[in-house]
């Protein structure tokens, strides 16, 4: 089934809210087989939406709206869709009652403008929203659909879940099996992968696609099969995902799409094994992509962000000479940290960072973008001297990502 | 101007990447007084290039293109480019040089793949990309612009900022001119907030439109006003931000759209005061968030992520008896976190924060979800305990800008 997606907002349109819904659609509609076709983003515009409607229903099976239902006057695309279906819009007690017990629940009542959710065009399916306010509108003719849901991404994501996807299979089957698989890779920019693998991609059959995805810090190499059914897909992917192990060899280091700091749960907790943090310039950053794994607290302890010098003597008992001789921004001082991060946070592991985030604090001799980084253990370290770009957040989150793959080969 | 920007790439069709760069580009865009009247995604895919031109160029004046012009196999963008325009592609002695510069400074030479940038269409005007490797292709015609520039986010923002904006400034002039101005406001859900100002909504003039985007923590209230010059558009503004001060008081925390951490900057600096933060359950993100502000070692001394009940006591001082009688996420906990990142980190202002962040770890009487928060200064402490929601990142973000929200309070 071919599906276009149409988000809706002004604050997308003016960039003040960045549309994260559509990626996250696209990913779940893919696992059932259906393609995106397009996203598009209209403002809360009468005819920006209708025309949006127009030109989707002439491409796909399916289209799927989000956003623009909230109780509030801005949002106008319920009663644009009366329009565009001719219909109109009426009182329905099961939504009145679902909006009742969702105030209930939370100790109020319903306001006035809430209620106004209760009012639903007359021509359609109404799906009952139990995480939210607004209901879902599913429309049915001619052998398309369209369905309007609420652009919150919580209830749009449980809407999906339960409601829409299972809806979509039992409408319109499996036509089409797709499976994609990535792998992550490191050593290479874009450019040279490419180059390095470039026999092998020429080979690749028509059904077959590859996609160089370059994350900051590492590389994610997406292969996308078609097939007419689960077995033909899974042969072809895994013939050519064997060619590619044996071009690639160390350089994959995850042949899942999981961040690193999954993968370094997963080896610590088969391990058994405790991990701390002494961050300087990544500034917590590296802690919290650690934390943000679910059940991390299993084998992450904590984590010392030194900012200032004389937190990294105070606490991670850092040497004043290193720090006099050589500068906060040196292989002396990185490797002191990781070292006292060992033994003041008690871990088996820790990494360290300190660098020149930027913009400002760069010098000829230590310029912009340059970080120190190390990652160690009772019996080893590693440290390793990085030059990134000129951008703030990017080095942070680049010298990240570099730490935890430098912390893996160690675990 | 009305633009519409087209953003190519099957990653963004299938959810491995999330669209970030139409978002910049719109927000930069306004500022020029430009509108952007859709954003449309399609894949590397000819035909959807082709059809995503033909239907932008009907309703605007201005296409602008991301994407799909990187050296490697899958990017289509430059040859889709050549047959739309019916033009071949050329080889190009400085966009040649450019490349060469590039390796260079890297250390290393332009490989083939790389030197294949160097071909751009004969019928257009080439902008050179001192950033990256694709330079950017600028097409006139019957009045409109089509510019087709990398997808790489800060390939993306240095051309758009240093080339295509000032020559779109150029080339059009100002015709409209559009201001928007955003009130960050607290103690408000969505819904409640809107029926509080209704009265006041109701009554703006046709030309001005609000709208509500709530974040994780608080609300940001966005007037947007067209007028004909600067002198209309900032006398209205001045007249409806008046009456909505009147109206919401205390509840405005903010009225320019920063984020909390870069106020809390602002103010340490005024003050010479320095900060800290204990964090617990919010593992590092309060600490990323007052790093991302760049200049913040001024006042940020540093953090202890104390993830462990071990490293409470060991480097925090918390008291044994306290984690004993009261489990580490509770009011006595945290109070003592915030007291002991004063001492241990040598701070003015502290943060604490310890709770549930979920999805596992919950219990009845204590459920994911619940938080302890504490914000600190040597005379006074303030402590709340919150019920945030089950997605484990949704309450870390939730909590870590409540917690720079109170830390506002006694700033």
């Amino acid at each position: 089934m071919k599906i276009e997606i149409i988000t809706i907002g002004d604050e997308l349109l003016i960039g003040q809210v960045v549309d994260t819904n559509s990626a996250w659609m696209a990913g779940e509609l893919n696992k059932i087989g259906a393609e995106v076709y397009r996203v598009t983003t209209v403002g809360d515009n009468r005819t920006d939406i209708l025309n949006a409607i127009d030109a989707a229903v002439k491409q796909v099976d399916v289209v799927l709206l989000t956003g623009g239902i909230g109780p509030t006057k801005d949002d106008i695309t319920k009663n644009t869709l009366c329009e565009y279906f001719d219909t109109k819009l009426i009182f329905d007690q099961d939504v009145y009652e679902d909006l009742k017990l969702f105030f209930t629940v939370r100790g109020r009542e319903p306001d006035k403008l809430s209620e106004s959710q209760a009012y639903v065009p007359e021509k359609c399916t109404v799906i009952r929203n139990p995480v939210g306010t607004a209901p879902i509108t599913w429309f049915e003719w001619d052998g398309k659909i369209l369905v309007s849901m609420p652009g919150v991404p919580q209830e749009m994501k449980w809407m999906m879940t339960n409601e829409i996807l299972p809806r979509l299979v039992d409408h319109f089957g499996r036509d089409l099996f797709i499976l994609h698989k990535t792998f992550l890779v490191k050593g290479f920019g874009e450019a040279q992968l490419s180059l390095f693998i470039s026999s092998w991609e020429n080979q690749l059959p028509e059904n077959i696609r590859l996609a160089y995805l370059p994350s900051l810090g590492f590389m994610r190499l997406r292969l996308s099969v078609h097939g007419k059914n689960r077995e033909e897909a899974e042969h072809l992917l895994s013939v050519e995902s064997e060619k590619l192990r044996t071009l690639l060899g160390e350089h994959i280091f995850s042949e899942n799409d999981v961040h690193p700091a999954e993968i370094i749960g997963e080896r610590l907790r088969k391990n058994g094994k405790t991990l701390g943090a002494a961050e300087s310039c990544t500034g917590g950053y590296v802690s919290h992509l650690i934390t943000l794994i679910p059940g991390s607290s299993d084998y992450f302890k904590g984590s010392v962000i030194s900012y200032s010098n004389e937190i990294k003597q105070s606490i991670l008992k850092v040497g004043e000479a290193a720090l006099k001789d050589y500068g906060a921004v040196s292989k002396e001082v990185v490797e002191e940290m990781a070292k006292g991060a060992l033994s003041s946070l008690n871990v088996d592991y820790s990494i360290a960072t300190s660098g020149i985030a930027g913009p400002g604090g760069g010098t000829e001799e230590k310029p912009v973008g340059m970080v120190w980084i190390a990652a160690a253990n009772k019996d080893s370290v590693i440290v390793r001297k990085y030059y990134f770009g000129l951008n703030r957040e990017q080095n942070i989150i680049r010298a990240a990502n570099t730490t935890l793959l430098m912390l893996l080969e160690i675990l």
